[in-house]
């Protein structure tokens, strides 16, 4: 999508250097972060300089493209393929779409006769992933976009829009489309504690596509809900489960309660590859929990205009941080992927066949 | 309750002065701060130096008292008086103990056979209604703590302890009253934004009882919720009405509906004061919608130890900022008053035998 006319890309490659928007900054400062080795590829995902379910993705394919170019020429070679594997897969444990990557390049790499062939393959690899990965965001868009009538009120959890991916996004592509379509929508944002992305990130992104929107306290989707001011929930996932449970941002699982019980649909956009058909269902999907210190600190722009963080609570107190939740199905109206819109229990209609 | 074990109580009065705790600085500070008329008073109350729904109730009976002291010795007297009465009611919309409080103390008033009676009047009723709303919450916490077993770990949203009254609290009073009794108890307290009421308030209130706790997002309550890991739900109230509908502080309705999804029961501690038998449902209940900046801005404590704000979003993004929500009595598993623990459905027995 484009920032200030110019058109970006979330993460990218250039030579051996892996470049990414620097997540943390937005939406105070624009700045793109350079990362020479998939080290600090990995560190940026860890640190989430980069995240967002497919965006974390293209990043960790591009991180194996640097792996492979990193790798000693000789009888090393694999075995710093398979370490440099296990560094990327190491930094986050929830979203299926960093292992689904690393595991698509590694394929490519391990099938290659040679270093040399090893290398190519896997940048080329690593850049038809990110490819694939705007191709079914611009899709889940235009599929996603004719559940959203003139006029609708969408409010969205968290930030599944073009940062979270390479392009378009998940949750915030059927907006962007209606709306170039010409519909005239309004998104309520969550704000999405503790890390604000729907704050930071959503409202960032919704600025730039020039779409009216708030700002709310997570705390206030419920009673928006209840009062019929929203016609639609639409969220991504971090991951899918084969029954249709669906593992997303905390929080997810209230607003989907909520909107459940009072008759609001609510929808799920993730890429195909967002669907771990090795997970029966949400019991199975590893729940990340991060430092307290994003709960006890938030971090902004100070009124003198720089980027510090205030500590909420005091000194003595903790916290606990899980980051992501599980919606079980029965909850979730429909899930959208670029191949098209099944209600969860239709979901295995996806399967690979060798299921 | 003790602050570093001195008693204190969180408003009282001093001559013609109304003091209190000023809520804006804890945890970071502890300050005691002088409203020498009833217009300081009021703008403390508009301001949330005090907020909670009891504490705003005395705040405004001592208020009313001001008033009468400050009231002219002549035929100008009553219409000072009701006009003082009027910036009273002007501060917050949704507390019922807010407009209790000013009616009892302006009954007092104008029943007085002359302004010199009507002083002493005042400030005797605005004593007393502090020391009842002290009682009630030491009575709802013994009421309440037989509801909590050795080992419960209970949710609480927002602030209503002690600070919130004038001592022990409604939702916390139980707590207390459980810990004192020897029970082990673990609290979750929801960060409650965007003020962080929880995070600030009921946190710091928690370390000075030496009550184990976490401090906890607000969208990660469902998620414990589900994993089973909350036996109980206690929350405050701003104002209940006839059918035993509950407004209270915004996300209240989400934790509610979550709870009973569930299975957990969800309590409402508050003093009678707060049953608003004017209003039959929810619907009835005005809902203050309060500045932008509560939900686009943060304020806590920089690393340099100053009391800052941090902008979060982009600057040109706008916010939407209910403070309270509307909790169907169907969602309700008890209420705890004063006088005794019911079902929503029998708070009709409480009701005055004016109905």
């Amino acid at each position: 999508m484009k920032v200030g006319g110019v058109h970006y890309r979330t993460v990218w490659m250039e030579g051996p250097a892996v470049r990414m928007i620097n997540q943390h900054l937005i939406p105070h400062r624009f700045e793109i972060i350079d990362l020479p080795t998939h080290r600090d590829t990995a560190e940026a995902i860890r640190t989430m300089i980069v995240r967002g379910a497919g965006a974390i993705g293209a990043a960790a394919g591009y991180g194996m493209a640097q792996v492979a170019l990193e790798a000693p020429d000789d009888e090393r070679f694999s075995q710093y393929v398979a370490q440099g594997a296990e560094t990327l897969r190491q930094t986050r444990p929830t979203a299926q779409d960093l292992f689904y990557a690393i595991d698509r390049v590694l394929g490519g790499i391990v099938a290659a006769s040679s270093p040399v062939a090893a290398r190519e393959e896997a940048v080329a690899i690593a850049g038809r992933l990110a490819d694939e990965n705007a191709a079914a965001g611009e899709a889940i868009g235009r599929l996603g976009a004719d559940l959203l009538a003139d006029g609708a009120r969408v409010l969205t959890h968290c930030n599944a829009g073009w940062l979270a991916f390479v392009d378009w996004g998940s949750a915030l592509a059927p907006i962007y489309m209606a709306a170039r379509q010409g519909k005239r929508l309004f998104v309520y944002a969550d704000e999405t504690r503790p890390r604000c992305q729907g704050a930071r990130l959503t409202a960032w992104e919704l600025c730039g596509e020039g779409i009216p929107h708030a700002i709310i306290a997570d705390n206030a989707a419920g009673h928006l809900m209840r009062r019929g001011q929203v016609d639609a929930v639409i969220v991504g996932s971090d991951r899918i489960a084969a029954n249709g449970d669906v593992a997303n941002k905390i929080g997810t699982y209230e607003k989907a309660v909520v909107a459940h019980e009072n008759g609001v649909p609510f929808y799920v956009a993730a890429p195909e590859s967002t669907i771990d058909w090795e997970s029966p269902d949400g019991d199975a999907i590893p729940i990340e929990e991060r430092s307290e210190d994003e709960v006890l600190y938030v971090e902004g722009l100070s009124d003198a205009g720089e980027l510090c963080r205030v500590r909420l609570g005091p000194a003595e107190t903790r916290a606990l941080n899980p980051a992501f939740d599980v919606t079980p199905a029965r909850y979730v109206t429909a899930i959208i992927t670029q191949r098209g819109i099944a209600a969860p229990s239709e979901l295995s209609r996806w399967a690979p066949p060798s299921r």
